[in-house]
């Protein structure tokens, strides 16, 4: 890069940190390294020696297994360790379990955790590069940058966009960090959903409260929608799934409200035929599995950059 | 080979799609592959920088692991997915979870689940090859090949044997893989077991009820005892232990009904005791821990067979 | 080696059976391994194409994964058994669960059973290389190991010490391994706990157990707290923690006692503020997370010296 551009990040603790110049410098990092996946052998030297932990205090699927894939694709070693076999179980602390982790000489720990702010007190005790593949409510970085790596490929730009994002904002840490990073590239975010999901602090990010779903979504030229959680279905303030699916789903007359070339997207897994119509979540439009395909991208640049300032 | 057979399946998902030169060049090639376990160093490149992803929807130790060994020491990377963790708790359909990971590329997919049929579905979504490690009740095909390539390597053909297969068939898909993989071979399989345990279809799949236990061990090349599912224990249909023990469990006496040279086989885990008596389990004419060393071998050719047509 | 010394164990099953030279051997050559994972490619060659199975009936991060660490950055393939995946809920017994992973091939087996004794009889029943990653109450040989590395790298020497070991010595295999790890080398072990958690044969194993906690500690060289185990609580012999923090926790009164330059060691997980004061556990002279990087350093030399026999 001849700007003088430099990625300075030691950790990637979320959007909020990142500058637009730092997104755009991923989101290209990610590009280059998209197409080693197409290979018939999926494989670089890059981080060949480096040790790579996934510390999952939540069960995830799919961005453990993106982290993990991205990870050897680069010929890291990895080692995944989930809560329900660790030390917590034995009364530890999180920052002892994390420290001990450390003396154990890992390049980079990537962190999931139902507190927000876990991944910002563990950068703070250990010398392994930390990634937040999510904390609490608060923000899952990956995730929104591998959104803004699919909107990007698809629109050509980040800027001067609507951007729609329906549903349960409140617990979502997809949306934080969506929201952080739309805005930050120069986009409009609209979000919609129950009045008792939204947080209180939405304008402060940037993001505008639309007055109806159809609103939020005329004219976009994204529909995110959100994952209701069905563990959550006991929690008084989340609407019963008939409900949500009739005030809050999209539909394809909803989604028809946006432009004709909007994308759908959906951070998964989803429940189809509540938040999300399996016509919509499958039909043209929808990029929901390149989603899926950007995040391997996406986190092979995170772990590259990072490993670059250790 | 010089007979001009080519491997044609994209997919292994059971040995019913297999034809007997299918069956004859996947067990020549897993020969070829087994001199590569005992090598002091078990590795070859052949499938460096391929994703191999074993997603089990059921609890396994011995067929994950064997599937896992044989891809490491092919060099490829290897991820396991197990349903404790999956997305399936979050509630997401077996299709949105196969395709999300398939949109990562991994080049083979393979899976365990409890429905039967699943691969086959699973099959008409993805790109990756999938391989069948059991679905339900339906077939096991690796493990069919496994048993296949075992007497073969003892008798020297597969084709005019007597095969005794004792036990719970109804339940067994190891059962029903060995009945339709020695039927097509040529040898002639004899089941006995609980009439409870029978399921109707035996005589169409090519097998013969025997009248008795000892009419079904009577001059066998084969006694291939199956597991009686302890967890199956409260259904009505299975006898006890104690009486499953007397009536049903292989027992020296009963062994000796069989030829001299007969193999005495068990698909593991073994219930000692029960299905089979311990001094035959470990006695001379037992194959059962071959069986497992030449699992390894026959999912390394089924790995190497089908990335070769992918 | 000039002496013309020779590691001839095939297995390591506990610190009772290596003589002082053996340990010695196993410290150097854990010392000449441990700058490895300081470099920046954290990865040595040394046992490509190896299998190497961690097979754990009771659940451990650290060692698990030190374990792990330690082989993969051998460059060897390691595989991941957990009890609760495994067979054992199938009703295998562990000698026929132990057959099963040995016919595959595997060159060592990394086994923790909640059993005394467990690795010894799997080694009787396996062609792989056995080490004991934990065995019930009985020892822990390779956290005995980093032990005697961490005191030999900031003493100089293993003879004419004087180790204090305060806690629940009765559970703990730890302290097992210590002990006879300790006095072989010539050190003297003074031991104080609960009376009801020091087991009658202390002064068999070469211990001296002192009158009271300020006896044991006082001129000590090393200062070596064991976890009360939160688990066993509701066990009677146990004092409750308040009562447990009291009498046996050390404070940094306690520990000053001990020489000026005494070192404060935990086999980890902490439980800060029962049996160790945070601000001794986190002070000057604690080497508890130089115990844990050993750690790696003791199995990387057991993981080679055990290969070098087979």
């Amino acid at each position: 890069m001849s700007t003088g551009y430099f990625f300075s990040h030691r950790h990637v603790l979320g959007i909020d940190h990142l500058s637009s110049d730092d997104i755009q410098y991923i989101l290209d990092t990610a590009e280059s390294f998209k197409e080693i996946s197409a290979r018939p052998i999926k494989k670089v030297p890059t981080l060949r020696g480096n040790t790579i932990i996934n510390l999952f205090f939540e069960p995830s699927t799919r961005t453990r297994l993106s982290f993990e894939v991205a990870a050897k694709r680069m010929s890291a070693d990895t080692f995944n360790i989930s809560a329900s076999t660790s030390s917590a179980v034995k009364g530890e602390t999180l920052i002892d379990t994390a420290r001990n982790i450390d003396a154990m000489h890992p390049d980079i720990i990537i962190i999931r955790h139902s507190f927000s702010g876990a991944p910002h007190m563990l950068s703070r005790h250990v010398d392994a590069a930390v990634i937040n593949a999510g904390d609490g409510t608060h923000e899952h970085p990956s995730q929104g940058l591998l959104d803004l790596m699919t909107v990007r490929e698809h629109k050509g730009k980040l800027h001067g966009l609507k951007i729609a994002i329906i549903g349960d904002i409140l617990h979502s840490r997809v949306a934080h960090s969506d929201i952080l990073g739309f805005t930050k590239m120069g986009s409009e975010v609209h979000v919609y959903g129950p009045a008792t999901l939204l947080p209180p602090d939405l304008e402060h990010l940037g993001a505008t409260v639309a007055p109806s779903l159809e609103e939020a979504v005329r004219d976009a030229d994204v529909v995110m929608t959100l994952r209701i959680q069905k563990e959550r279905q006991s929690d008084p303030l989340i609407p019963s799934f008939r409900e949500y699916a009739q005030q809050y789903g999209v539909t394809r007359e909803v989604a028809d409200l946006a432009r004709p070339d909007a994308l759908i997207m959906h951070p998964g897994p989803i429940n189809r035929g509540i938040e999300l119509m399996p016509d919509v979540a499958d039909g043209p439009r929808s990029v929901i599995l390149e989603q899926v395909t950007n995040g391997v991208a996406v986190r092979m640049a995170l772990l590259y950059l990072v490993m670059g300032n250790s």
